[in-house]
């Protein structure tokens, strides 16, 4: 880590609320150390030595050289021809393929599992490998196809990764805390036995941060993950892996869960689009560590992937076929409808420049700018939504995050005595830190996050807008352990909106994203909003994608799946066209 | 009151967790006397005197004989052969004889309006009269008609009751309270807004119990409410008034709202049918006190009727047509689906007899039997279901009614220091009385709610059973002041499973349901249950209506009511009958 030192003073100046005395314990965590590296080893075990490359240069080199690996991916051709048709085929064509019989479920797994493990050699981005029972569902569902000529279901041969936090049966479920690396589950999430019904093809588990708390990489147990076009960034979190394996291309479609930006940040960071759904969608049921109970801002799964039609593929394909409300009380039974794809010249949308918590640094406000310009020139109607209460949505969003105290987490990290990562800290001290509420303070701040939901929608309806969009994050993908702020996510968690991140196809560029002189005298709201915004320094976010968020109203999903797509098409963005080149 | 002073002594060495001491203090209540006496005389002056008749007896005459007002009703001829026919007529048929302009929706307005002052005459059902703009508003709906030749909605014409605490704009808003006699609504509550746009009529808002909490009536501003079919006996609560004006025939349909049972129970102790939807497809926003951001059991509004065909007209227009969710962000877009009327002998309920926590008493077990063997007799399959966790679910649910300790109730209560009734202080002595929960404990709570929840669905679904049949309530309606268990209805909050009370056309009859032999030597489970059965001597509840409950899992609302109407019509239950013989 090379944080700045001024930077890392004040950062410290800021944990005040928690002084997380009491959770590490030096002594108690050396007699974890042998189970980690055995958890280590199992990793590297698991990866097939014949799919791997030499990587150019040491990890740490090639890190400080802020490489590009998606380059290097296709100037090197780490793939053959073939195996670059497949990755880089949208799993709309690809189950059509597979179910024309023109590409077998074998061919497509094998295609994936190599790149996939490509993937985690320059990222990081796997726990878990298992392609040895892959390959033999790959098999099963060929065998299938030939016995019964027709397939399994919408999603036959599809390869998915999982977050590592979705169990499945048999294997350790650990959320990046090193106690729960003695924590085997009994069965399978609910959503991975949908999925596996449906015909997908499990053979990697995917990476998190400790605990899954911050927006970044990393944890006492596997190491942080990186941004697969600029190794020196952070792939985002707490779905790290997915961003990046996604994004690379190590499968066609993954599963993240987001709380306050744990599927978007990924997306945007690592460079592939991800869709944080509405709640209660996808289930939830089955989880390691699972909810607990906590329902003031809900966690949910949700779907990354390189286009937006996998995406709808993903949500309907679950939804309607998977029907998870007969796995799951807390489903809805709400079918995924099919809704048009908009006229851009019909669309109405509220454009959030800032919002009230944190500025954003110029790469972003380029690709907004741009962005917004070209709906303009397509004839969308553009109106400047101001959040005149976005502070205090950050803060009562912070403070529910906290408001148990962080008690279950706080045992789980003394189980160990595991030191704790610097944003573990940041966490901890969000909202009032370690103040356990009483459940009067609970119902206050739910109270005013439903007040905020009624301004929100209200405000929409009222003003025929269709669509919110902005920021995904005040920043392109940080440096690891140095993302603070989840203010432009976590809105849409405490508003239950769904929210989609997508590429524009724009990458920071270090002559171009500079702050400009009227930057310089900018007075800062918060010692966050500081240490986010003097953190940038355009020399080292080489490369890093540019991503936006577009949200809708509460269980339009549909409306803002549709949308993404004719945005993301008009923009020209093609997350597969490189191979194409 | 008649209390058994054995029981009564039962009854407060019950009281050992919320000692009371602070809210009551009689020298600041004789402040409010005068206010609460404004308030009732604008409820007498607000009825208009030749809507009027002489009752038979002084009320408390009537109570002492067990007066059936419903008998006398039709004996005496109370309305007019046309206003009969009106106000007998179901729902659906109304909006249709004014939208084909057979009857204008004055006529059938006048007609309810004056069906309305009898029930309060009889039951004390009203809180708030305002007839002359009923009138008004069907004589727009009227002209409406005239100069459209079509109706504004689906409503249009049909006058519906309100429970008291949904907010209408300048009207006052106290929820049983008597400090909140200052609270005016600045805005109609949605769900009032919704059924206006559709058409509806308002004229009547009905009474509540203190501050809404038991499953009886009264409080200290309007008093008790009465069973129409026997006015010793309680109408049921919270949506006191809402039970007895429906079942009288007072409106077509009454809008009440469930969080432990407050629909259910009116239905079944006055006499008519009531649904408690699944969360969140009735709007809830805009009501008095609303939520307060409580969200462990989640209050919902949900229809009263005499025909199942009418809660289900309600359901569909309201859902279908006002689309809740444009106005409250609560509020789920899931569309009220066609469901066709399922064939008896292809269904498979689970019975329950007795849920672990209160023995029902001798009506409830023959009603419960006898509509058992009839369904039985038409093909459906049973089969009993022994509810292993019901002692738990009650704790739990119990303990999350309380959990914030209260907190603004009392502050509430204090405000004018009015004497507690005893059901208030029954209910504050519920779960841990007026300890308040931290954030850790409730999530605690949460999460055995989860698995409950998880427990039921898994049961139903593995085992293919349709639906859970059983008691609303362990006894038909209590006198008032003396009902204390709430288990039967509350269950189905904690899993927000829709239930539906449904009349079996059985009443309770003084010879016949005596307790048995065998019920002798019962030993009791708890304090509450031996306060229950024991209160319960054949000849005080004479004619008293046999109700019980259909429940299904959540969200499958549609299922329920299409199989109350099936098994309300095969029992050949009509209420609205007694008018025709």
């Amino acid at each position: 880590m090379t944080i700045d030192p001024d930077l890392d003073k004040l950062f410290y100046s800021l944990l005040t609320k928690d002084d997380l005395s009491g959770y590490e314990d030096p002594k108690k965590f050396k007699e974890w150390i042998p189970k980690i590296e055995a958890y280590r080893q199992k990793i590297d075990d698991s990866v097939p030595q014949e799919l791997k490359t030499e990587l150019p240069n040491s990890f740490e080199k090639l890190k400080a050289d802020q490489f590009n690996a998606m380059k290097y991916l296709y100037d090197q051709k780490l793939l053959s021809l073939h195996e670059f048709e497949i990755t880089d085929c949208p799993g709309t064509l690809i189950v059509q393929k597979i179910a024309t019989g023109q590409w077998s479920s074998v061919e497509v797994f094998q295609a994936f599992a190599k790149r996939a493990v490509l993937a985690h050699q320059f990222t990081n981005c796997a726990v878990e490998f298992f392609i040895d029972e892959g390959l033999a569902r790959a098999k099963e569902l060929d065998e299938y196809y030939a016995t019964h000529n027709a397939t399994v279901g919408p999603l036959h041969g599809l390869p998915i990764s999982l977050k590592e936090h979705i169990s499945l049966k048999g294997r350790i479920g650990h959320s990046g805390i090193v106690s729960l690396l003695d924590n085997t589950a009994d069965k399978d999430a609910v959503t991975a036995t949908i999925l596996h019904n449906l015909g997908a093809v499990f053979y990697v588990r995917t990476n998190e941060p400790h605990a899954l708390l911050p927006l970044d990489t990393g944890n006492n147990i596997t190491g942080f993950t990186k941004c697969p076009f600029n190794l020196l960034l952070s792939s985002g979190g707490s779905s790290s892996g997915e961003g990046a394996n996604i994004a690379y291309g190590g499968s066609v479609l993954g599963v993240g869960s987001d709380i306050g930006g744990s599927i978007r940040s990924p997306a945007a960071f690592s460079g592939c689009h991800g869709l944080r759904p509405s709640s209660r969608r996808i289930s939830a049921r089955g989880l390691v560590g699972e909810g607990g109970g906590q329902e003031s801002v809900v966690g949910v799964l949700g779907p990354l992937s390189r286009t937006i039609e996998d995406i709808d593929l993903f949500m309907k394909s679950y939804i309607n076929e998977g029907k998870p409300w007969l796995l799951d009380p807390w489903s809805l039974p709400i079918p995924w409808r099919n809704v048009p794809n908009p006229n851009l010249s019909n669309l109405k949308i509220a454009v959030v420049k800032d919002d009230g918590v944190c500025r954003v640094t110029p790469p972003i406000r380029r690709g907004l700018t741009e962005v917004v310009e070209r709906l303009k020139s397509a004839g969308v109607e553009i109106v400047e939504f101001v959040p005149k209460n976005g502070r205090l949505a950050y803060d009562v969003a912070t403070q529910l995050s906290n408001c148990d105290g962080n008690r279950a987490l706080r045992e789980a990290f003394s189980a160990s005595g595991e030191p704790l990562p610097r944003l573990t800290k940041w966490y901890l001290n969000l909202g009032e830190g370690a103040r356990e509420f009483t459940v009067s303070e609970n119902r206050k701040l739910n109270s005013i996050r439903d007040g905020l939901r009624e301004e929100y929608s209200d405000y929409l309806i009222e003003n025929k807008i269709d669509f919110l969009l902005g920021p995904a994050y005040n920043n392109v993908a940080p440096k690891e352990e140095e993302v603070y702020n989840e203010s432009y996510t976590l809105i849409y968690n405490l508003l239950d909106f769904p929210s989609l991140v997508f590429q524009t196809g724009l990458f920071q560029d270090p002559k171009v994203d500079v702050w400009q002189k009227e930057d310089l005298n900018y007075e800062y709201r918060s010692g966050m909003e500081e240490l986010e915004n003097r953190g940038y320094d355009p020399n080292q976010f080489i490369g890093a994608p540019i991503a936006l968020q577009l949200s809708g109203r509460r269980y339009c999903d549909e409306e803002v799946v549709a949308a993404s797509k004719v945005i993301v098409n008009f923009l020209g963005v093609d997350l597969l066209k490189r191979q194409k080149d």
